[in-house]
């Protein structure tokens, strides 16, 4: 089990201006890898809230935490300041993360431009941390290790975060995680209510206690209830995974239809 | 201020299965009243990760903790199961809950149902705990005061989280904050760089401390780079909150358009 923690900056998170469609995407990338976000946290634009975020994180020993949002030019962008203060590492100009700001602006045509100080602020990293390059826009990313945690500070910009995580991060966590397969099946069931549909969860949870089985309801629709329930079964063997999935699947199909309700669809997302 | 913690719990957080829209909702609820959420945690459906997430919360004093998740009739439903390892309050059969169960039972023309294990599960709450009615769905909603900090226990389906939130917990939440007004605008601006951009915000900042001013970058169209900048002041006073907010914009307004960029837009959202 690798332990990847999301520590989200940003108050449009706080303020339901923005959805966190980059916690959607990396849970997703992980779990096609057959892990998981153990805990994604989401705090403020706030020097004490972000070194507190990262302080908490920190003490549940997460292998990987990825830090997101906050890197820009502008004064609501504090993550790296908070990262120095929780890990007590003086922000520094780093000469890589310049180099690669320049490097930025120069392929966009803008050789001459000025070094502002909102410019090298993007550069100012914590002392012993490397910078990363940003394929997709100006902010590098920032990658750590404070004791046996590997830091990644990326962009909240998606595009931006999605490039430095797939060229950065994801090879790292996909190593330690070795190859792992998982069987994903999700159902559409009609006619039966959760409180019904729980023995039958029990009974399969026993029969193979590392599957994952998690019924969604999804509301009423002309006086049935409707529910969506997913399987998922993580092995080492693509052919066990595959297998006990099935076997999860059949007999809760058994059990869904002996109690008078309907499967309605199998689909593998 | 009013501390108001989101804690999530739910597997299909994290493996990108769903988004948090009821963080979106909930935040932008707070928003309107000139507060927001402090701080969002997600867990999965695991009881040392609800113990542990609760705890934390707890220790940050929190005025209000709203759980969500993790309250239905299923096996992976166990948010009260880890406030009750969180808290040190044995889990019991409540009297009212089982009530509220039984009464929604009986409105569907289900009167005569069994109170199976699984429903009475989402009777089983901690000791000196109350259910809240749930009118949208069967698990009651559950609040509980830990110290100085109320603790509110929501389901997670959508429609359920917002009919008990509205009901029970935003009308307390409502009165510890008093009074307040958000003045809020959003300028869509085309032509400068988040770079440039920043001298300007911190100019503004520096005047007006208490606004909240953040460039959320929106990539580049035909070579032109794309920003929504965000306005907000909040105050006791509505006429002082929008002369602060409508100074900043102009302020911002005049120094975009010096920098030989535009505002293509102003919106009220």
């Amino acid at each position: 089990m690798v332990r990847v923690e999301m520590l989200a900056v940003g108050r449009e998170l706080l303020i339901g201006r923005t959805v966190n469609t980059n916690a959607r995407w990396m849970g997703a990338r992980l779990a096609k890898r057959g892990s998981l976000l153990s805990e994604i946290t989401t705090v403020d634009d706030d020097l004490a809230e972000i070194a507190g975020g990262l302080r908490t994180s920190l003490s549940r020993k997460a292998d990987y935490i990825v830090v997101v949002g906050g890197l820009g030019p502008t004064p609501d962008d504090m993550t790296l300041k908070g990262i120095a203060l929780a890990t007590g590492r003086p922000l520094r100009l780093n000469a890589v993360a310049l180099r690669l700001i320049r490097e930025h602006y120069r392929e966009r045509g803008l050789g001459g431009v000025e070094m502002t100080p909102a410019r090298k602020k993007m550069a100012t990293l914590p002392t012993r941390a490397a910078a990363l390059p940003n394929p997709a826009g100006t902010a590098p990313g920032v990658r750590l290790a404070v004791g046996s945690t590997k830091v990644f500070c990326l962009p909240g910009v998606p595009s931006e975060m999605k490039a430095i995580f797939r060229n950065s991060v994801e090879p790292l966590i996909a190593n330690d995680l070795g190859n792992l397969s998982r069987a994903y099946i999700r159902l559409k069931v009609e006619g039966i209510y959760e409180s019904a549909l729980a023995p039958l969860i029990s009974r399969e949870l026993r029969r193979h206690p590392g599957a994952y089985i998690k019924s969604h309801p999804k509301g009423m629709v002309e006086g049935r209830s409707r529910i969506d329930l997913d399987i998922a079964v993580v092995d080492k063997d693509r052919a066990a995974a595959e297998e006990a999935a099935w076997s999860v699947l059949r007999e809760m199909k058994t059990g869904i239809e002996g109690a008078g309700a309907e499967v309605t669809s199998e689909e593998r997302p």
